[in-house]
């Protein structure tokens, strides 16, 4: 299995391709606490975080904002309350790019 | 004019009242930035603020945390590449509270 914690983002542009249904079916083992969601006609990698508060869901933002700066590749996070609901997707190209799947692995790393 | 941002929140409890229309109207005013929306049956106070990068968007999120820490009501938060979309609206109401128009004019003031 091509383990996604192993690879860093590559540059991404307009016209790169889509992630295929192998590589999904591939990369989604690897993901079982992700689903893709479809919003406004474009997929993307979604997962709800849970935390006691606040403040840990708060922090959990800021890991993940660290962690975008480092890839140069960027998620909307939903920070309420008790749970961050993150979702990974490539804007250059509407849909889902490798380097998408590689964030989900990393933001399961935090 | 009642100025909102020389308010702070009262403790809120389940059973507690709804603002009412007049409320409404006059808080409103207040908050030329902001829109009611309809969101799951529940009216919130939506607001989306603009800036150049992501970094900048997530210091503004921690501003917002900071803030909703102090005041210990909490909005939900979406942090985007160059925007975040606030919601203020009280959960144990199901609606809007005075609380939720104090907490989105010292939004404004951040």
């Amino acid at each position: 299995m091509n383990q996604l914690t192993n690879k860093t983002c590559v540059a991404c542009r307009v016209g790169a391709p889509l992630a295929t249904e192998d590589e999904i079916n591939d990369f989604m083992q690897q993901l079982p606490n992700w689903s893709i969601v479809d919003e406004n006609d474009v997929k993307r990698l979604k997962r709800v975080f849970a935390f006691n508060n606040f403040v840990d869901a708060v922090a959990f933002t800021q890991k993940i904002a660290v962690l975008a700066e480092d890839e140069n590749h960027h998620p909307s996070i939903l920070t309420e309350w008790g749970k961050v609901t993150v979702c990974w997707w490539t804007h250059k190209i509407n849909g889902l790019h490798v380097n998408d799947f590689i964030m989900a692995a990393k933001t399961d790393q935090l």
